[in-house]
């Protein structure tokens, strides 16, 4: 089963899609981030749903699984976050895939086992349980790999 | 030419579509109030989708004229708002729609000359603009006639 993590912003966009094989094992098949350079946020919801809707096509996951919002110390980029998160649960919606959302506790406690680990500890075990030579160098994708992870760790249907 | 005026919500969102004829007459065409019942986020994104979809489908607009989001007082609420925008927008685009976006003060200066208006002069405006003989019931009904009416008074296209 394929998950498609993703971890969103409005011009940073970190993604991440991985396969739960029938073994248990995990494999990561890509990951990278969008960058929207657009200053006009309509013109970047519209590179947000191309670009999510081009990596469900190409890689048919069955499951999204996106952070969800908790700062509220910047409420105008929550807003705008927010916009791009209704953006990308509507393009999984309209192709089917069953939706997962997560807080950032949940994805550092999923991974980690410990729901403040630092940043570094989340990527050293996403390397870990990959068993990947080096981390992303983006933190939002790297961020990306481990909501998707989240999702595997999490839904009854990908526990073996 | 059409537009689509809607006042973004979670569980209600109003809707208008009206007319701007060639001799700057504007009719109503229809109006409404989408009551969402759905508790689950995900599930109230899906019913604003297709909702937005079938009156683009069925009426093809032009214009989507939607409120902007300006209140902070309950971020819990503008973040599920700015969710049901993001997907708004998404359908607009999805449909090649132009996408016009006004905060309140823009709509009652639009409608009323007056910023500060009161939510019932902006009413008795659209009633007395649209020769209608009685408001909507619904306020979200009637806010989306305003946006609506809105995006007619500033796009320069829509001018003669």
């Amino acid at each position: 089963m394929i998950i498609l993590g993703i971890d969103p912003g409005t011009t940073r966009i970190g993604y991440a899609l991985i396969e739960k094989n029938s073994d248990e094992s995990v494999d990561l098949i890509i990951y990278g981030c969008l960058e929207i350079k657009s200053k006009k946020q309509t013109d970047r919801l519209k590179i947000i749903s191309d670009s999510t809707g081009d990596l469900i096509l190409k890689h048919h996951p069955e499951i999204l699984s996106i952070e969800k919002i908790f700062f509220t110390k910047n409420v105008k980029t929550a807003l705008t976050v927010s916009e791009a998160r209704g953006v990308i649960i509507n393009c999984a919606n309209l192709m089917s895939l069953e939706v997962m959302e997560f807080t950032p506790l949940e994805v550092k406690t999923a991974v980690t086992g410990y729901g403040r680990a630092e940043k570094y500890q989340v990527q050293k075990m996403v390397k870990h349980i990959l068993k990947l030579e080096k981390m992303p160098k983006s933190d939002d994708a790297a961020d990306a790999i481990a909501i998707a992870l989240t999702a595997c760790y999490t839904n009854p249907k990908l526990k073996n």
